[in-house]
């Protein structure tokens, strides 16, 4: 099972709310690295990619829409074509980071309303996975189970990785929930729900039943409050439940 | 001898004068294509790289300060580390286009007053050519003769190409004279005064003194005025003169 | 009637094809001068607006969807506080040039993506008039006929102008055809539908029918192919068929 | 004497360090309020004058480079006009939200790199000082007592704020001292600073001299590290020690 979560979502001097990437870094197995298009600029970029390989997490592009101030969570009614030149123009920015220090382009994991937007778009998800057979073929796609992405990427010959957001609630569509503001979560409940979705498949959702949930990969966000407590208290949960943890 | 030009410097909807580089490229070996900063935007980089491939021209990265306003000609105080890790963004930005394309990232010729800025700051061109000697050790760097880059780029072992301005003039110092608005050039003239460059290795400066100049690549502007006459004149009359022309 | 066009949109050495501000202004009424979000920039809404003085054209914003690069074309899915922020901003800053020159604000007309935006958006149209009721209570603001914003300004008390676009199609719902390029048009055929539009209140529409249409001002885009040539013939076509024409 | 701090240093979801305006601005005098070029969006602006508003602190205008990334600290070449044309365009901007909340423009104040420019740049400082004259003639322009800015201001007759700045060391010639981080600093030792100043017109400089120093206005920095505890701890002894504390 890898542990996957957003770094160098900072921008200049800019940062959003308490994370910390170097504090994190050693509780996860993959990070998926802002590319400056809704966060993230070449310096913060080099200095994640070399976090991250020295303590020998996989590498992975965080594309997002071509808008900072809105963080990438502003939907924008972009052509299939323009959005998957843009997401390969910042998996090449990562990947010569990567390149730089060592390491390799181990997955793609779009950013925000980009992600969802694949998620039911398929022209751009059939697009953007052509794309990846030819420049990176072995690169792990990140995405939801009950996306049009993942259909698209087993259909095309994509290594396909799926997601459980620990941070996030799902509703029985197998959605996300946004509208529900998150607190400061209680890591424990948190972790003991990875182990119980790891181990029986299921999430319980808003609405109060079970739910199968598919996944290679559990998410958490750098920016949820109280996410170093997340990431250390979800590694030793799969450990002591008998989950291999590390990443695809 | 190589003939170098700037390539793919639109913007979205935006274009400079009367640029038209499908017409352009069949007459030069080398596209240094813009990369995003300065101009250039995504989907002009696929294109672009599209069409340097398709005319077996040599791809170069071309980036610039972030700076789509001033069109990368306004020098930016930015710290050395910095602007390599800007330079080395857009390297991969392109590298990842020209990959999709079946070709390879030949060259890298810093744009406007970045190249102005390397060319006399020690500190910025010894990172630079530090870090393609790690992540592009074969590509030509592209600078004057007279330029701290050229130097440095030496001494590191990072392979160099030397250019001529076909579309500029010198002053006796070896500088290229930004001052003198440059007309709608005659391209016989222009490429007569390239000849006597590439064969008697001396220009006609604007003081009237023929000064030495040393290079392997010839280049103009696509927003020069009368850019494509430029062109067309050029190759013919190096052919003519029993000058090979052809990428580095 | 009143005759508009965008004015200035152009962002630093950047141009939109062949407009041209200074040929088109003397035959206009009110010039919608871009406020640097979808193009513009302080320079050259600085010269804009200078230009608009001298010549006695009425000076409008023209605000856009912070999109340089798509040219504001492209939808932002944004909050309605936040867009009508945007353009209170952009307001402002072409208010504050307006004064340097004497001038004043006569209008306030969305560009692009955000007039269709707002031309369907209530919160959003709400929001922006109850804005422009306190900021610019005697600016017109420009929308279409059938547009919620014209319902929702007229109903909060905010001045209107509707619009009769002389250079795109119309279909019978009364919306405008974007799928038809539009090629060079005979801007005499042109102006002779705008004066029938003046004169019967209709319009034929790609589907062959008469569509009544309501409007005090005739619009066209600077950077529709041969838009000198349009207005160079609306104004003597008006003036002939003995309308007069001035800004609202 | 006047209390001044930068506010409103926000992006979309992004912030710098510790910031929180709410606390500080009822300790303050007039407020700084940052213009979208460095640091600001329109929200944010809207959001930060109608807090200044509340608390009957004086509204200045806090205009920088066209730098998010850099926060406006990065020096650019850019031409005078240029910039007193960005100037007046972040000016009007804020004016408009300004006249939204019932407020109006107390002061123009340049930020970071833009502010160190004027006061050394002869033709950028009367461009603009003579650009206020017209635009807002009774707009304090606020700058250092060495600075050419004032000079000129003075000579054009354009109302001027001279400031010191509480969180920042000075050097013998009168320079603000960037080179020395600085720590936490000890908010009372800070205050006795600031009183001394003001009783005694003299600040002890790095070199340990005691250099006289002339303002109206005391200035902090709302990303200094323990900026609450000085804002809390400056008006206190301003009064303790008999000065009335004010708006200009």
């Amino acid at each position: 099972m890898d542990i996957n979560c957003d770094m160098g979502e900072g921008f200049g001097h800019w940062r959003l709310g308490e994370t910390d990437d170097a504090a994190l870094m050693p509780h996860i197995t993959s990070a998926n690295i802002a590319t400056g298009f809704h966060a993230g600029d070449p310096s913060l970029m080099d200095a994640t990619v070399a976090l991250a390989v020295k303590h020998g997490v996989a590498i992975g592009a965080h594309p997002g829409f071509a808008d900072l101030r809105g963080f990438g969570r502003r939907r924008m009614n972009a052509a299939p074509e323009e959005m998957v030149n843009d997401i390969l123009y910042q998996l090449g920015a990562l990947r010569e980071f990567a390149s730089r220090h060592g390491g390799t382009i181990a997955h793609v994991k779009p950013h925000g309303a980009l992600y969802m937007e694949l998620a039911q778009n398929e022209a751009m998800s059939r697009l953007l996975v052509r794309a990846l057979r030819k420049v990176a073929p072995a690169a792990h796609l990140f995405c939801m189970d009950i996306s049009v992405t993942a259909r698209i990427a087993r259909e095309e010959g994509q290594p396909v990785v799926r997601e459980f957001f620990a941070d996030r609630d799902y509703d029985n569509t197998g959605a996300i929930v946004f509208a529900r503001q998150v607190g400061r979560a209680d890591p424990l409940a948190m972790a003991e729900r990875v182990v119980r979705a790891c181990r029986e498949g299921v999430v319980r959702t808003v609405e109060g039943d079970d739910r199968p949930i598919a996944f290679e990969s559990i998410c958490f966000h750098s920016d949820t409050p109280g996410s170093l407590g997340i990431a250390q208290a979800l590694k030793p949960a799969l450990v002591a439940a008998g989950i291999a943890v590390g990443a695809p």
